[in-house]
């Protein structure tokens, strides 16, 4: 495993900066000199080893990161990563969101919100020649794209022999290297404390993103087995996981200056993106979404303004909406005006340069390096023309899709199955399926597929999908009042709103479908050799860019070695280690002139206003009236701190990191960047770049003063 | 009017702050020290002259303040000085509010909100002698209070009879001193031009008192006279009046260090409070004021969330309850932890010991120190026990209570009536009760008083008021089902809710009223003794306090005095001066280092969301990514700044102020302060206050390429 990176990746010595870098464990030890310059007191080795201390306790939540804090498979994490779990758990009558959750037993806490899972990572190995044989690397499109997934699979069903445990495969560096990825599925997750949303939400949406924050971000799970220690469902016999290692958690506060490390799962990042990429990203593709997100909101908000329970059905969309609309939003702000681009533009010409100056590396890198442009510029044409296609399909059109594919998918032998189909994917693919109405209002569903409906059929005919008109009876320029005569017919003729009509379907055959009068239904068969037409094209496509990609990438790889710098792959969700310094910033928002590394409670009373997204509990507010500090006053603060700012490279999925001082103990937890550092997932700018965590003793004093959590407290050895 | 003012206040050397003072402009002189420090180019004797230049372009707005900036009546003032104006101009059609307005002729201007005044202050007088006569010395309590108001009246219609004038006597240092105001009253006011609200209010309840700002609180009034120069109503055949002085635009921009003045109407400050004032305020007025208007906002919105047009009608109560609840809240933090009260306890005592420690100053003033703090103590007892009293009054029984004293006092000659029945206070009075209903859902008074009643019901029967509670047939200690009734039963006996009804009692006779069967009219004449008796009460304790605080107040001068230091009067709504220097802090918000002196309108990109408070018009967004910035681009800042930091002292009337360079020139409007700046209000503090102005080159930046105001900038000298 080692060796392969090393081969392609790490060849001299190491120019990246100390704060860039989501690196794998194992390429910890290259970077041994930089950890030890940033104050790491451990050895680079011990933090390559998955089942050791401390990355032995650093587990994922699908979408978050989290960690073991105690033998009994204590889980500490962001408090946005329980939340679900706290709001499913909540009744008007006992409103946990906003009075907090805390669990004095084994016996008081509550099952998780349904799908909840701990993910445990056990092995991680390199498979990419299992991946891209010998076979494969002489195939182009679809025929590698297939080749490539029947090796996939193959590597998970092998792997997924041992029961309770889930395995991927994933792609590093634009599809260069395959890692197969081992984790115990950890499927009874038990909510054990949560603060209340005035403490762990505290700013809310005002405050994401941004700096000075007082947000109390953290939460409790906890993970139970069957009592011979596997994973299972949800049952009363279970009982905790014992994990073979934990963090500790540690006496000594941090200060600006320290060491610091987080351990987590982000989620992705674009880093190796070719010029070209960058200039559509950020010249058509953010700006299309921003709108079409701004619409998306003023539509729902228009369709729900009298109707509160039609409101809260979307309010997880509104939330998920105004997160990217935000992120998206600052990214397009930070890259006007910035020579990104252009940067960009000449290092891939370096590149270019570096490949064209040497017979042999034209030879092997030339052709590909010209054809990734020419095919992702195809892509792109191909993400521009479907683009409002996509914002134009009825929910349930795209349910029925799903359902009539499924019902073909298992006419075949599971192995052959495409990926998503197979049996291990079902039961997600019925919980999908079942849950949908809970989130579904069709007058709010049609007047957003409206909106977005007449902006593509606005779009001449060359750039309309004929079978797509033809199912919702539909033509190019058709006029608002035409079109939504076509929404009320589709939407009339369909009972897949029924919640027992639609999860009917996902036991039926082929032939049941195509007999069927339900309009989605019959717009999904009408649909179905089409879409598998538009499929093949697509990953013929795929496997074309894939090919060149992965050339291309060797060849950065190798161009970058070349100039003695290391390369860390672009994020993927698997586990890294980001390292760097607590540090504030020597500028802030326009009519400030610094950030201060810390917040500290004070901060808190001068936020809250009582009420919405600033509504700290009284009883909180009481302890710091009274100062009622313990042993968690900050020295230099004389208060207790509550978030600080750290030079670590985070992207979204590393929610919940624990953060570790340089003796491998938690010193809090990872939760946001700030607005201005979110354009590092395209470009790490290091003097703007910094993350925030919440320390972790405003978490103990919240515990220990506010919320009297003393039984996890000892539970952590932490009273 | 000199004179007198410097035997009592300015006998020696001055020592008070640069940076904190509302000096009257008579005063000025007597800080030429300080204003050349500061750095004042002008002579401080020009300052004094109300009628010359540049006082003679300050004007009131009545709660706001304003200047001229063109001999054709052209008014510039903050955005919310002139927002009722939009708002009332508005309609759902054409929303000026969110679009903005723009009068590019005089024909297109628009009238201002019904009531919008400005008032041009020609003369102010000295009548100290005239309120507290050689007779009125020697009386006490009622007698005095009456004896004063006599006087006052006289002073009033003496000035009056100069018709288009509003005369006013103010009183200052406590009620030692009185002056006469002669104000031009200009009744017919337009609307020239507002920014969008996008611009105008920038940031909203958010930002309200906040740093950093990025609101361009700016607006433009024309007041308008009869041909014949004279004060008049609305007239199309009305012309701009000509104002004798204007304020010339600075063509040079500001720099942080640079001197400012503000001229403005400020309202009310509480800095020569006695130390039992202050801790009765912040430890049970204040805390009290902001628990009710927690309620009160909850209140109104659970009764007004289904129904959009009621809370329409609230919008305006909502806005000033928040206002105020937001301004104490940060004193209350402010003070919290604060050495301010025993400060002042320390001061107090040194004044005491100074006035003992001299038989004949204690002779004069010792025993009216003494009564003056018990006299407070009394009426700080009344306080309380009226506090959830005065909250429980249905707003109709208030009503019908103004309007059966109106008819009382109608059968009096004009004279004699109580300020505020006069024949001259009669339009405005027939206003506010004809525009009741505006602002008036019966479900939501009725919930708002039951809030409270409840509160009111459960004091002991000591603490009730026993006409009160006749009046409404409710008895101590009721329980809310049967306050409720009573309350349905009272609401449901009146038809006041009807305007003509309500109206129609304006020119009834008290024998009218006694008549009456509907329920808020019977209330009131029930009432009306008792109301009567206790008025008598509080004007026995008012006589006294006045008698007794004038006293200490003219100890305190005389201490002050000979310690060197100067005393300017409290802000009590007259003419004021204040001057400073443009300066940032070395400390900001929690988790900031400091606060830079300029925003710029960078900060509106990086602030603007698209939606709600943070919604900057496209225009205004393009031409900041175009860098259209024109002349007004900051050298240092290279970009257009929007709002600055200031050490001027000001407080609320002081909205709309210009700010004046050191040659006397417009360089911006002051709009605010920061919130651990009011506190100001009571006690200065050098080192944390700021005010903040908006930028006039903002403000030109704006109309010149956002807006495209030519003709005003034309007009006034600014292109």
């Amino acid at each position: 495993m080692k060796k392969s990176l090393l081969s392609l990746a790490i060849l001299t010595s190491f120019a990246a900066q100390a704060d860039e870098g989501m690196w794998m464990p194992q390429q910890l030890p290259q970077v041994a000199k930089q950890l030890k310059a940033a104050g790491l007191k451990l050895d680079p080795a011990s933090l390559t080893k998955l089942t050791e201390f401390p990355m032995g306790a650093v587990v994922s939540l699908g979408g978050c990161s989290a960690s073991f804090v105690s033998p009994q498979g204590l889980v500490i994490t962001n408090h946005h990563c329980v939340y679900n779990s706290v709001a499913v758990n909540s009744t008007p009558q006992r409103d946990l969101l906003a009075g907090g959750f805390l669990a004095k037993t084994l016996a008081e806490e509550l099952p998780a919100a349904p799908g909840s899972r701990i993910f445990v990572t056990e092995a991680v190995e390199n498979v990419s020649n299992r991946i891209v044989t010998a076979d494969v690397a002489k195939l182009t499109g679809k025929a590698r794209v297939e080749a490539m997934e029947k090796n996939q699979k193959a590597l998970v069903a092998e792997c997924e022999k041992d029961a309770g445990y889930r395995c991927t495969v994933a792609s590093f560096y634009g599809g260069l290297e395959f890692y197969r990825i081992k984790q115990l599925e950890i499927r009874d997750v038990r909510l054990v404390h949560a603060p209340p949303s005035g403490v762990g939400k505290f700013g809310g949406d005002t405050d994401n993103w941004m700096w000075p924050r007082h947000t109390g971000d953290y939460g409790f799970y906890r993970a139970y087995v069957s009592r011979d220690g596997k994973a299972a469902d949800f049952s009363k016999d279970n009982v905790p996981y014992q994990p073979k290692h934990v963090l500790k958690i540690a006496r000594e506060g941090v200060k600006e200056g320290d060491f610091i490390m987080a351990l987590g799962y982000p989620g992705r990042t674009n880093r190796h993106r070719l010029p070209s990429e960058v200039a559509f990203t950020f010249d058509w593709n953010y700006p299309a979404f921003v709108k079409a997100s701004g619409e998306t909101l003023a539509v729902i908000d228009r369709e729900t303004k009298n109707d509160a329970a039609a409101r809260l059905k979307y309010a997880g969309q509104i939330a998920s909406v105004n997160n990217y609309y935000k992120n998206r939003k600052g990214m397009i702000a930070s890259y006007e005006g910035s020579d990104i681009l252009a940067r960009k533009t000449a290092e891939h010409n370096a590149l270019k340069a570096w490949v064209n100056g040497n017979a042999a590396r034209k030879a092997e890198f030339g052709a590909d390096i010209d054809a990734v442009e020419k095919l992702i510029a195809e892509r792109d044409a191909a993400t521009k023309r479907d683009f409002f296609l996509s914002y134009s399909t009825p929910r349930f059109l795209n349910s029925a899709r799903t359902l009539y594919r499924l019902a073909n998918e298992r006419t075949k032998p599971d192995v052959e199955r495409k990926s998503g189909y197979q049996e291990r994917d079902l039961p997600r693919l019925n919980a999908a399926v079942t849950g949908q109405d809970r989130t579904y209002v069709e007058a709010v569903d049609k007047a957003l597929v409206l909106n977005f409906l007449k902006q593509y059929s606005a779009q001449p005919a060359s750039e309309h999908n004929v079978a797509f008109d033809n199912a919702l009876g539909i033509k190019p320029g058709m006029d608002e009042a035409a079109l939504k005569a076509a929404l009320d017919r589709i939407y009339a003729g369909s009972q897949l709103q029924n919640k027992d009509v639609r999860t009917a379907w996902l036991g039926k055959s082929p032939a049941e479908f195509q007999a069927s009068n339900d309009s989605f239904i019959k717009a999904a068969v009408a649909l179905y050799d089409a879409d598998r037409k538009e499929e093949a094209q697509e990953e013929e496509l795929g496997g074309n860019i894939q090919k060149a990609y992965a050339s291309y990438m060797k060849a950065k790889i190798a161009y970058m070695n070349s100039k003695g710098q290391a390369v860390y792959p672009d994020a993927n969700s698997t586990l890294r280690v980001t390292f760097g310094n607590i540090k504030g910033r020597d500028y802030g928002a326009d009519g400030t002139g610094s950030w201060t590394a810390f917040t500290t409670v004070k901060g808190v009373v001068a936020k809250h206003t009582g009420e919405g997204e600033f509504n700290a509990p009284e009883k909180q507010l009481a302890a710091i009236r009274a100062r009622d500090f313990g042993r968690y006053a900050d020295p230099k603060l004389k208060t207790v701190p509550v978030d600080y700012l750290a030079t670590l490279d985070i992207t979204g999925g590393n929610s919940g990191s624990a953060a570790l001082n340089a003796k491998g103990e938690l010193i809090g937890l990872a939760f946001d960047g700030t607005l201005d550092s979110i354009i590092s997932d395209w470009d790490f700018n290091k003097a703007a770049t910094r993350d925030i965590q919440v320390d972790i003793r405003y978490i103990l004093w919240n515990m220990e003063k506010v919320d009297h959590a003393d039984n996890l407290l000892k539970e952590m050895h932490a009273l």
